[in-house]
C-alpha cells in the first residue's frame, strides 16, 4: 500500500446533499447527487423507455466482465444481494449437485444455509473469521468428495474485508472437473472479475456495492448455456432466474414489477462508473480511499484485523483499542456527529469495528475520516488506539 | 356510479414534474414528486434513523387493517408484489397443508404456479378471465376437499380489474374451518381489508399500488400467531417471513439490505394517504377517478369487460374497438404522445385493453384521459369505438 496521497480529486465530488453523514459501510454508501435524482420521475415497467433502460443496464453490467465472445449474460432480479446468491445457487445447482461452500466469515455462512432451505447437497470448508480458503485445501476437499459437483467461493468476504484468491480457488475447481460460482457481491465493479482471466460459471452482485448505486435489487450474470440448463430447477418462482431471463429475451421486460427508480439510478451510476474509468478506474479510487484511511488510523495506533496482503479496497476490519475507556456504541455515536456512519464488527473472538472505502468518497474525505477518529478518541479520554494482546496473537495465525 | 363530477381538486397535486407521461397503469404508478423527492439522500441500514423509519411505516402500515388488539404484525419483504404472495404461501402453509387458490385472471393462476414451485398441495378453482369466485362454490368446495386447510383469494383481481366478492368468501372459509390468505396486491390502501369486518390470517400487498410509493418491496400482515407458526417452514431463506419478523423485532432492521430510497419514498407516501383521509380518502378520489373516466369512454363508445357491480377503482378492462382502423399498438403510441400511458389487457378470449385510476391523479386528469382518448380515435380514422359482438356475448356471462 502506498501512504503517498496526492492531490487529484475525482471530477464530479460533492458532499452529501442534504448534509447527511458520509456511510463509510458496505452498502447502502454514500451516491452521487445525480444518481439520486435519475429517480425523480415514474416509468411505466411495460413501456419501450423501460425496457431500453433495461437492455442497456444488461448490456453495460456485461461489459464490465469482459465478454467478449457473447458467452454470457445478465439477469437482473428483484430483491436484496442474498435473493441473488439463493437464485444463484437454487438455479445452477441441480437438485442431485453437491456444493463445496468456501466460508470465512457471515456471507460464506449465509450460503451454506441457503443450501439447507434448498434443502440441497453441500459440504462446508468454514475457515473461521476470516483465514482464507487456499487453492490446495480446494483441490484436496474436492479429491476427497467427488459427489461435488459445485464450489461457491466469496469474493470479498465482507465480515472481515478480505479480498479471497479467487483465481487460485478457480484454478483448483476446474483442474478438478468441477464448477465455480462466485459471490462478488462488494467486489464487482471495482475488483476484475473478468471471464478471460478467471473461469466462473455465474457470478451475483447488487446495485449498492461498487457501482454505488442504491439498493433495491441484484444481479446475476452467467453463461448462457447455464441460464439454458437452469430451466424447472428452481425451488423458487420468485428467484427462478431461468424464467426471469426467458422473459427478458422474450420480451425486454422483467417478469414481475420492477424496481423502476432503482434501475434508473444504476443506469446513472453505471455511467459514472463508466467515466471513472470502469473496474480500473473505480479500483483505484477504493485503493487510494483504503490505503490513506489505513494509515491515517495506524498513525493512531489502531491496527488492521488483517495483513497488508488481504486486506480488501472495500471494507477495512480494525480491532476496537483495548483502552477500559473505548466503547464502540459511543466512539460509533461521536463518529456520527462528526458525520461517519461507521459499521460495526462481525468477529467472534475479538471486538471489532469496520470502516469501508466504498461509495461516492475519495481521499479528501478519508483523510477526514481520520481526523474525525482522532477526535473521538480524545473525547472519550483513549489515549491510545491499541488492540488488546489477544488480537494481536489471533491476527499471527494470518502470517503462519 | 355516479356519473357526476363536481370540481374539486385535491389539494398538493401537480403534473409530472419531468413532463413525463401519467401512467394509468396498475402500478408503478405516477407518484407524489415530494414522495421522489424523500429518495435525495443516503441511509445507513445498520443506523438508528432508518430504524426508526421501518418502525414508523410499519407501525402506520398496521394501522391501515383496523388492528387495535395488537393481533397482528407488519413484516416488510424485499422484492416485488410475487416476492410476498411466495413468502406468504411459503410461510404461512404448513408443508403438508393444502390450498384452495381462487382464480379468476393472471395472479390467481400465479398463485397456484407459486404452490407448484413450493411442491405443496393445492386445488384450484379457475374462473377464467373473470367471473367471480362465489362463496357458495368455495364453502362447496371445502365440503368435497377436508383436506384443504387454508384458501387464497386475489382482492382485486387486476388483470380483469374485478374487485372479488373477500368477505363473502372469508366467511365461506371460516364457517368451514379453514384458514384464509388474501392478496390484496392492488387493493390495500383503497379499498378496506379491515381485520374487524373480514376475518383472515395473513394479506400481502406492495409499496408500489394504493399507497403510491415506487416499487422496490411488499409487505405482509399477518396475525402474530401465525408469524411464530410459520418457524422453520419457509421452503427459501430470503423469503421466510418469520425470520424476517425475527429480526426485525429483536434488532429493528431488515435481515438484509432494504431498499433505503424506496422505503424513504413509501414513509413520505404514508404520510400523504393519511393527509389524504386514509383508506377512506384514496378509495373516494380512485372511485372518483373512475366513475369519471368510465363514463367519458362510455360516451365514446367504448364498453367495459365488467358490469358496474363488480368494476373495482383500480383498473378498468376496456374491450378494444371492432372497428378495423383500430390496433392498439398505434392506440398505446398516439395515447403516448398526448401524455398518458395505458396498459395492454390480459384477457385470453377477446381483444382488449386496461386505464388505471390508480395514483397520483385526480378527475381533471381523467377527463384529460378521455379527451385523449377521443382524439386518439378520430386520429386513428375509427368513427366508433364500440366492441365487436362477441365481446358483448362474453360479457352477458356475468349477469348469468
Ligand atoms: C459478499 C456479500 N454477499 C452477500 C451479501 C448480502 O447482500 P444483501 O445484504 O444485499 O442481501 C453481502 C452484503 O453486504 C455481501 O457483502
Ligand atoms: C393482485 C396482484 N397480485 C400480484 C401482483 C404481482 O406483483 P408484482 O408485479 O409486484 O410482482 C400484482 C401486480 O400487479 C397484482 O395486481
Amino acid at each position: 500500500m502506498s501512504a503517498e496521497t496526492k492531490f487529484s480529486p475525482v471530477e464530479g465530488f460533492e458532499p452529501p446533499a442534504l448534509g447527511e453523514p458520509y456511510l463509510l459501510t458496505p452498502g447502502p454508501l454514500t451516491t452521487a447527487y445525480a444518481v439520486k435524482q435519475a429517480m425523480l420521475r415514474d416509468w411505466g415497467s411495460w413501456d419501450g423507455d423501460f425496457r431500453a433502460m433495461t437492455a442497456d443496464m444488461r448490456r453495460r453490467l456485461l461489459a464490465l466482465t469482459g465478454d467478449t465472445k457473447g458467452e454470457f449474460d445478465c439477469v437482473p432480479m428483484q430483491g436484496s444481494g442474498s435473493f441473488c446468491v439463493e437464485a444463484m445457487l437454487g438455479s445452477f445447482v441441480p437438485k442431485d449437485g453437491k456444493v463445496l461452500v468456501l466460508a470465512n466469515g457471515a456471507y460464506g455462512l449465509r450460503a451454506a444455509q441457503t443450501m439447507q432451505y434448498l434443502g440441497r447437497a453441500y459440504t462446508l470448508i468454514d475457515k473461521g473469521d476470516y483465514l482464507p480458503p487456499r487453492g490446495a485445501e480446494v483441490a484436496a476437499a474436492l479429491d476427497a468428495d467427488p459427489a461435488i459437483t459445485h464450489v461457491i467461493a466469496i469474493h470479498c468476504e465482507t465480515s472481515s474485508g478480505i479480498l479471497n484468491p479467487v483465481a487460485e480457488i478457480s484454478e483448483a475447481v476446474y483442474a478438478k472437473g468441477r464448477k465455480l460460482l462466485v459471490d462478488s457481491m462488494s467486489a464487482f465493479g471495482a475488483i476484475p472479475l473478468d471471464v478471460n482471466e478467471i473461469r466462473y460459471e455465474a457470478m451475483v452482485s447488487s446495485a449498492n456495492k461498487c457501482i454505488e448505486g442504491v439498493p433495491g435489487f441484484g444481479f446475476v450474470i452467467a453463461k448462457k448455456t447455464e441460464l439454458e440448463a437452469a430451466k424447472g430447477r428452481s425451488h423458487s418462482l420468485s428467484l427462478d432466474v431461468h424464467a426471469q431471463w426467458a422473459t427478458l429475451e422474450k420480451t425486454g421486460q422483467w417478469r414481475f414489477t420492477p424496481p423502476t427508480h432503482v434501475v434508473a439510478a444504476f443506469l446513472e451510476a453505471l455511467k459514472m462508473h463508466e467515466a471513472e474509468g470502469g473496474v480500473a478506474g473505480r479500483g483505484a479510487r477504493y485503493t487510494k480511499n483504503r490505503d490513506v484511511m489505513v494509515a491515517g488510523m495506524r498513525e493512531l495506533g489502531f491496527e488492521t484485523l488483517l495483513l497488508d496482503h488481504w486486506l480488501s479496497p472495500i471494507i477495512v476490519t480494525f480491532f476496537c483499542p483495548a483502552h477500559e475507556n473505548f466503547a464502540f456504541d459511543r466512539f460509533y455515536g461521536l463518529m456520527k456527529d462528526k458525520g461517519f456512519i461507521i459499521y460495526p464488527g462481525k468477529l467472534t473472538v475479538v471486538e471489532s469495528f469496520r470502516v469501508g472505502c466504498i461509495g461516492r468518497m475519495d481521499e479528501h474525505v478519508m483523510r477526514r475520516v481520520v481526523e474525525a477518529a482522532r477526535e473521538s478518541l480524545a473525547e472519550m479520554n483513549v489515549p491510545d488506539a491499541a488492540p488488546p494482546r489477544t488480537a494481536l496473537e489471533e491476527r499471527a495465525k494470518l502470517a503462519a
